[in-house]
């Protein structure tokens, strides 16, 4: 039961990379399950990856293979996450590398595998080697829509998205692809995410406005407050568009491809929140008027984290004592609750610290009817503002993850 | 669907407390709703609230008055929580206040108010304060059972239990009842508990003890991460059973008191949990070999607010993936996930960052079939140790907080 309409819309390749995908049979026959994505040899990399400490073999692989060199192949399987797999999950991942690495007469460096799935169970090492040069074999550059599908696990359908910026007069393309829906919130989530642009930039302006997007994207969207031991997200650039190399992060060039890569991200972190486990609402938590960034933060995840305001906007119940309840416990130093003020699409719900006066319940369930919501709540101490992605729980979360094991 | 046994137990009378019900009619018809509870003039009482920044009306009115003079009398209504309501609210609170004062004689500042129920609505005081007088009139010492069932919302059932304890050569009872089913979490919860003993003590003694106690049981408990407006935790003594004035907290008989109400407050607070809203398990989460009793803490909270984990335990499934996903999520700086091993009662399932050679599903399916779970967490990185209590996250979880406005 997403929200949204879901459809995905045309995503336009970027010459330099080519995507490939293949069956392994890993968790369900005749599926996409691996997807092999073919660098050029200039290409540029930013990579940002969970923080949980039980991060899975293929995040360190990953991680170490960075440090080593530049790298030409991304190795993407879903089904098995290889995570909580000790030892033997370590030599698991580094042979997925060797195996493609081979076919592609690369350094097994030049490879960074990703898992997603079930964790706990080692990688089905049978089924999946095979598949890994069948998934070289099809790369293609206009390959993406496959792409996105061939990386899902609960999600119920493919995401990504692209844009076109004009920079120093050269059309720039960007195009990404996610997946998600479970286990996502702030600080990465059980998410993968891969982004490429033709642009021509430098290693370190990539990362830099990379990190900014990810924070402004991936970071502030919650399902059910889970973090995922595989999360990570991509930033590719090909350099193909022969721009002016872009190598300054406060240029003006720098500042619309950053526009444009955070416009990309923060779409497909919408995505995954309409398509979170069981959802039925797309709830925007936004916070204004406060003293400072992070405490407006604080308390959009309080509320957006809270199973009570989460039911109540399942039921479409315009509960603002559970909101303002959220709120309270938030752990903002000496806030004047006689000051705060909720609305609910726009509708004055509460101020004052109390029901406002012009309110009636007619008016609230109309606002809660709506599937997109958005829950403004204004602090009344100062000039700051964040806003979080959330969804609802409902029913159908709870049957996701009890019913299966996931 | 609430787990254990759930008989109450008998409640022993405590001299110097008398308590009288009444129904008012606030949210069901011919159900008790509003308890009065008498104090003797040389009782002490003791007192902790939530920290909730929207704390309700009756609170502040509560703290108030406890700064004016000694407490005579307790008042507590169910069906309406008078928070969220503004300068109505804390008028609405001291009119209840007064009423009772009044059939009483005494000052309106002897009366502390105690509202449980929904949040947001103004008190019906046209069937409220009718009803004061009436609670008045039946006090009786032999009414702590009838008290236990009238502070009860969400409730499935009431929840109490006595102790007797030799201090002096004198035997001291303990009694105590409580409510609470959902937003329940530490700093307190949707929780009101009455406790109170005939031993004679000094208010600094009291105090301490009883702040003691509750960190070691209310503020050990969760059901939802959500804190109420309105909680409030009472120790009374009377000192009816005359012995020696304990008025240092080191002494021995110090200690045997704070023994006693503690041993009550984690009962009452277990009762709590075994009664939280849709619990089909009652969990105890339990870090050891943790650096510190805080790191243990923080551990065993990230563990059991997992909405993943709860989910896992609901379906009685041995998902050993998510809670140490949810252990590397907990922030704990340098943890070596090498270190690490899973018990669920008392099988190994992992160890050393991984599952254990010896574990199979059965023994894991085995392990969980039951209705009591113990996650016995080991971090491997020194002495200190902490339990949470719990319950998992149910279809029935949703139905009563997304198909009620509670």
């Amino acid at each position: 039961m997403p929200t949204g309409s879901g459809e995905l819309p045309s995503l336009l390749p970027i010459p330099g990379v080519a995507l490939g995908v293949a069956q392994a049979g890993i968790k369900h026959a005749e599926r996409d399950d691996v997807l092999v994505v073919k660098l050029d040899a200039d290409c540029e990399l930013a990579a940002v990856f969970t923080t949980n400490s039980f991060c899975a073999a293929p995040v360190t692989v990953a991680k170490a293979h960075l440090n080593e060199q530049s790298p030409r192949y991304l190795l993407v399987n879903t089904g098995n996450a290889n995570a909580g797999t000790g030892e033997q999950g370590w030599a698991d991942a580094k042979q997925c590398c060797e195996v493609l690495a081979e076919a592609a007469a690369v350094k097994c460096e030049a490879v960074l595998p990703f898992s997603t799935g079930v964790i706990g169970e080692h990688l089905p090492m049978d089924k999946l080697l095979p598949a890994i040069p069948s998934a070289l074999a099809n790369c293609q550059v206009d390959n993406w829509r496959r792409a996105a599908s061939a990386i899902l696990t609960t999600d119920t359908r493919p995401k990504g998205c692209s844009r076109e910026v004009v920079i120093d007069e050269k059309t720039i393309t960007v195009t990404g692809i996610a997946k998600g829906s479970g286990m996502i919130r702030p600080d990465m989530a059980t998410m993968l995410a891969y982004v490429a642009t033709d642009a021509k930039v430098s290693r370190e302006v990539l990362e830099a406005l990379w990190r900014s997007a990810v924070n402004a994207s991936f970071n502030r969207i919650t399902v059910d407050g889970d973090t995922s031991t595989n999360d990570a997200a991509v930033l590719i650039s090909t350099g193909k568009a022969q721009n002016t190399d872009i190598d300054c992060v406060e240029s003006e060039s720098a500042r619309l491809l950053a526009a444009a890569v955070t416009d990309i991200a923060i779409d497909l972190a919408q995505q995954i929140v309409r398509d979170g486990e069981g959802a039925t609402k797309f709830v925007t938590v936004r916070v204004e008027q406060g003293a400072s960034e992070a405490e407006c933060e604080q308390v959009a995840f309080t509320v957006a984290h809270s199973p009570l305001v989460k039911t109540a906007l399942f039921a479409s119940d315009a509960n603002w004592g559970r909101v303002l309840a959220a709120v309270g416990r938030a752990g903002i130093i000496d806030l004047d609750v006689d000051a705060v003020s909720l609305l609910i699409n726009e509708v004055v719900i509460a101020e004052r610290g109390a029901r406002a006066s012009t309110y009636s319940e007619e008016q609230g369930a109309a606002a809660m009817a709506k599937e997109d919501i958005e829950l403004c709540i204004r602090l009344g101490r100062g000039q700051a503002s964040a806003a979080v992605w959330t969804s609802d729980l409902s029913h159908e979360y709870v049957s996701i993850n009890a019913d299966y094991r996931s």
